[in-house]
């Protein structure tokens, strides 16, 4: 399905007030191409395979495809894993109508906090809670698939 | 899980005469890496995402992971596969106490005819049917994966 996401910095650490879940969450690809990444995640104690296509012209709106699958088939996949993995804490935080999942990077990407909201359309208004920044939706430098290969320490213009 | 499996190139249609079942498979790749290969597949009605890892030395064994997703689905993410998809008719045949796995190949790869075997040990004796040819199990330009970007009608040697 498509799924239609906008992506924001995180400026401050107050959306840990309202944080409703807290879930760390590691990940690997087994394709890093923004055309069809395959990633492998373990969430909490649950795992999971998703394919994204790529993103269309504004970068809001992308294929997506989840499944769950388990756990110790998760940690078999990540082995053949490209190098560089994805290791963050989530949290989600409901802002009025929406709820965002607020992404704290560790490792080789520390220092980088991103917020995702998922809309029912492109031009959905939805709440800027005041620990929102810059947008960053479409931008590939963004992409996790990306971040495991070109981590955010090794970035020159952050 | 690792499978352990012995391929071999086929030297005429007698296969056909002990076929048990016949399948049409139609199939694209979201990574073709010998390292991490990720395969859709429809066969027959039903939908697969198959991942792989790196043959063994012998090529005989590897590792694989397998889980069967609905129908639609595997039509959207073959969708976007790389270019290049594998369209092949499977016949499972007896012989003796196993069953060879024969793909006769259409479209680009057409006269590529393939048995496979899958085996408990890599010693695992079998009894080898007369219209079995050379063994080119790791031989990896007949891994499916290379066979969707450098099909059969374009080798110089065959």
């Amino acid at each position: 399905m498509i799924e239609i996401e906008r992506k924001f910095l995180v400026v401050s650490e107050d959306y840990k007030t309202n944080a409703n879940t807290k879930t760390r969450i590691v990940q690997g690809f087994l394709n890093t191409n923004p055309e069809r990444t395959v990633r492998i995640r373990i969430k909490g104690d649950k795992g999971f395979i998703t394919v994204k296509g790529k993103g269309n012209k504004t970068g809001v709106s992308r294929f997506e495809w989840e499944k769950e699958i388990d756990l110790t088939e998760a940690e078999q996949l990540l082995k053949i894993a490209e190098p560089g993995s994805i290791d963050k804490i989530r949290y989600e935080v409901k802002v009025g109508n929406h709820v965002f999942e607020v992404d704290e990077f560790f490792g080789d990407n520390k220092g980088l906090i991103i917020a995702e909201v998922e809309l029912s359309s492109e031009d959905e208004i939805f709440k800027k809670p005041e620990w929102l920044g810059q947008e960053v939706s479409g931008i590939t430098k963004y992409y996790n698939s990306q971040l495991s290969k070109v981590p955010f320490k090794n970035w020159v213009e952050k």
